[in-house]
């Protein structure tokens, strides 16, 4: 086995805290299909965190949960606006057009984030029946350049969104990531920020898989499960997926987890930039650098900490770190680094 | 916590070795969306028993197994054909048309399977671009009505299909149940019969989730990893569901389960035969008893040991086993049910 | 060119008085898409005659009115009922399906008719996630197999979806044949019976291309005019569709056109009941007659005048007769099949 | 009724000897779908003017000539790179992406035309399934800015595309218009530079309905005619679309069409050119003017001589010309503007 690498935090594998919940989980039989106890009870929790009237759906994955959140709010004829970095837009094989009929609408991020400013010229047509009619707006926080959006930033593209009748998607695959990385709570940077419907992403997070989908708006949700099970994405022995979210929510589990792979982050970017051959790209806000390094050094790098190049042409490779990542594999892969150049 | 019960194989947990399995790979980091030792380990054990030029994907369930398999198959302007009551016809919530955008043609099946005689009449409009063009056959085996076709039965939807340019698929998310109650390896009654590709599940018979598509013809899938992630089927950290059927195939696991749970239908079959108010409606070949019963005890009855009603108009009910039944669960069941009566 | 035959009423060509109306409106320049008076005046038509509150959308043809009826009143996790004969079942090549997700869930007919009866074991599965969720009742009328259904069989099946919150849709691609039939007004055996929607086609009776798809609840339509035009069924040059129909409904010229096809039926009915190797199978109600032929007079008897085989195995065929098929033609062809045997 | 105006070359009828060639059709039955004598000739028509292995499929509209085009290149996981103007991007409310299942990539157009430097960053991820394979790239050709692409232009995104195992596809709803903007006759700048698939248009330049989608390579479609099906674009009369394209060929009255429409256009940029507050923004290769316009101006001036606004932050708006534009108009239009100033 090779070192741990930091090509991506799904390279982990499960916090042994949630592998012992699943564990004890696995004993007698449940109803099939969420409605059990375990199912029950991570609802229960996602409900007090994010209020009494969110609607839960668990998902497989992180596609999954972008699919069905955005095909609860689309018909065919509608387009969703994102980021051209967006899971959604480079990363899903087209999984969102196939399976809701909808346009995607690519805009140029800065740094990861889209802006109202950059969104606006695509708000057009509406009524017109020529036009796919703009409805939604989705951003992932974290960013998949690492960032982070700020409230402020969140909310006014909210505002935008509402005062065109479109609602405001946020992929949180990472969130995590971002809810440390803010010093906030889930619900205030979401739901509080004008949020309709969130991907909570966490496998990446230290659990095995599981995604949950919350609708903020139980109006939204009246055909969600039918589109949960043609999605493909409704799980059998669901308590498994329950079972983890109990554990990932008890003793903060999750900011335990996401603290640590921020700080690695924070470590290695502060080791790297005292090393004036590469240069960080982007702002580290969370768990994730993008730093433009010598091509001759990658793959000896890469051939000992595995890691994804971003863009070949810059020269541009991430590096994420992981719950799990420790402290002397930055100061390992940084002596590397150092070696190697 | 309820009574076990006799609602779904789903509804039991994880087998105590799979799960251990599970725990031993859950260590150091690997790569993620299956390229690990752990998925390479799984899919050369299928090649090992399937032969090696079959193809292997591996999926998070069922629904997602058998539309991997028909969107493979078929374009959009295709049929599949299928029995009543088959899961894909039945139970999927239309994720077979959603995905491939096909007609499901039902036929009328006798104790949960189809004939060569039934599908034939639909075998028509070839060439003619008005209509649906026929291109798989779908069998389930174990069938919904928990019945196993023989090998020559298999054999003569095979040639029937391969006659046509058509296809034969097969639902095996029972399929080691089948296995047993055949006794005969997979091979045997799967791709040596003339089965195009297969969905190999694992889910029911005791493990986490989880299940396999084989392509026996590799020339089919130059695009199915492709479209097993457009569908949203394609797993982070694979490496749990390639060490769940490493375990399961270890031993000969999935045969000790498989038989055991077949047994459990078997002495339900035999001490519910002598009730006399109760009439058995279909061959119990695997583990699956279908029986008509009296209504006024099914309540009572489902409130000890859940399961699921069938045909309400008939008073016909559905009693699966599980890998972890017990005979004492069975006697305790059938006790209680004459007690009722 | 070969006799007029019996092909198809489709392979008339184009009434006069439509043709000279379409010339009457090839004159100046007139706002696309449906914008114009001539498209105003035909939607005031059928609002006259089936209730103001009506809402009209023209289509370029039958298939392409049948998938937007359906996909206004579906979401992909629907499942839509119909004959195993229908058109949407049999001869759109799975355009339904493809274009609305939904499963079709075809019935076995007598005489082309369904029956609530044969209905009613597939309304079953309401709210439960894992079914297709049945939506709409789809009849034809005339049906395929040349028959009409009457006003009472109409209510039946209407009833019977409104009691389970669906829907009826009527495909009337043959829809004057059957008002001439039924000796009634068009809003008598549709709107009046309980039909919510209604693919209303002209091209088979005299007119170039055009369909129209009325919908009698105007809370449906919100949405459909962006589904007609993603389903590529907006025309640009509309108003040679908006005169075609102002011509066809003048002086009742819909009336006078099919009234003559159904007497022409009738009249090959009578000819060819006389002869006594030849079976009608079907009640001719209309403008199509089914028989049993013997198989040696099929191709000298094509060869003469092109109609189609409906039933190989049984050696059945369909006649159709058209607006403007003469009483000569049809003695010609009785006589042709009298000489042949 | 209203002076014609400049909105679209669709706000136009039909050519008089397109009409009565329609007439000249309307006689006697023949086969419906295209097996017919006029359907037959055109086709031969095509074949002549771009070689004989040329396959060519009639549909109804430009909507349905791109999403046949596309959707017999793709399969669902493939994407489409585009100018951000692109008709399929902007003015077809989805169908491709509905259809086809594909992602749709914009890239940023000057002048309405992309060059293979900005679509050259779009195709990566070759290969991997996380990605939507590039799979097309598809031009209009009049562009929707009312510029021509010159060969060049059109063989180098050829091979661009051709060197990915990509192809190249062609809107050509106004290719007339740029055959006479090139003087070349068709083939040479599709074909021969290169174009794989086009859609070749009528209605805009004179015919009442039906555009010809064209296949330079025969291999590509075994499948077409079901795709035509299936998107509703199979005419029943198919007879009256190729009785149209014979006239439209016939002493290439496409191009004395064509040809007048142009240099309306070039007679109109000519006389508003002189008018110092107008500013034409594009090129005038073609029969379309772009031009920012005094807003003031722009309400008074459509009341009379109807035109769509094509950029209302920016005063931009969109002149069309037609077939049947006449000097007279050209001068009013001009008299009009300058009395508004």
């Amino acid at each position: 086995m090779m070192n741990k690498g930091f090509a991506s935090d799904n390279n982990s594998g499960v916090h042994p805290s949630i592998f012992k919940a699943m564990e004890a989980a696995n004993t007698d039989h449940v109803v099939g299909y969420g409605d059990d106890p375990y199912t029950q009870k991570a609802i229960d929790i996602f409900k007090e965190k994010f209020g009494q009237e969110t609607e839960v759906f668990f998902v497989f994955n992180g596609t999954g949960a972008n699919v069905l959140s955005l095909s609860t709010l689309t018909q065919s004829f509608h387009s969703v606006i994102c980021a051209e970095t967006a899971h959604i837009q480079e990363d899903e094989c087209g999984a969102p057009e196939k399976f809701t009929g909808c346009k995607l609408i690519p805009v140029e991020p800065v740094n990861g984030k889209i802006t109202p400013k950059a969104v606006l010229p695509h708000l057009k047509g509406f009524d017109f029946e020529h036009h796919s009619q703009p409805r939604v707006i989705s951003i992932s926080q974290v960013t998949e350049m690492g960032t982070v959006y700020q409230p402020k930033e969140i909310i006014a593209l909210a505002d935008l969104a509402h005062k065109h009748n479109m609602f405001l998607h946020m992929d949180g695959a990472r969130i995590a990531n971002a809810a440390v990385s803010l010093d906030m709570d889930f619900k205030s940077f979401t739901r509080d920020c004008g949020v309709d419907v969130l991907s909570f992403g966490g496998t990446k997070n230290g659990m095995m898989m599981g995604e949950a989908v919350l609708f903020f708006n139980p109006k939204l949700t009246d055909f969600t499960k039918y589109l949960r099970k043609q999605s493909m994405q409704l799980y059998s022995k669901m308590r498994f997926v329950g079972a983890q979210f109990q554990a990932y929510f008890e003793n903060d589990l999750w900011k335990t987890s996401a603290s640590h792979s921020n700080k690695m982050a924070k470590l290695l970017e502060k080791e790297v930039k005292q090393i004036p051959q590469i240069k960080i790209t982007q702002p580290v806000d969370a768990n994730g650098i993008f730093a433009i390094v010598p091509p001759k050094i990658i793959e000896p790098l890469r051939a000992q900490f595995f890691f994804y190049m971003w863009d070949e042409i810059k020269s541009e490779v991430r590096w994420m770190t992981s719950f799990d990542t420790t402290k002397d594999e930055i100061f390992d892969f940084v002596s590397l680094i150092k070696k190697l150049l």
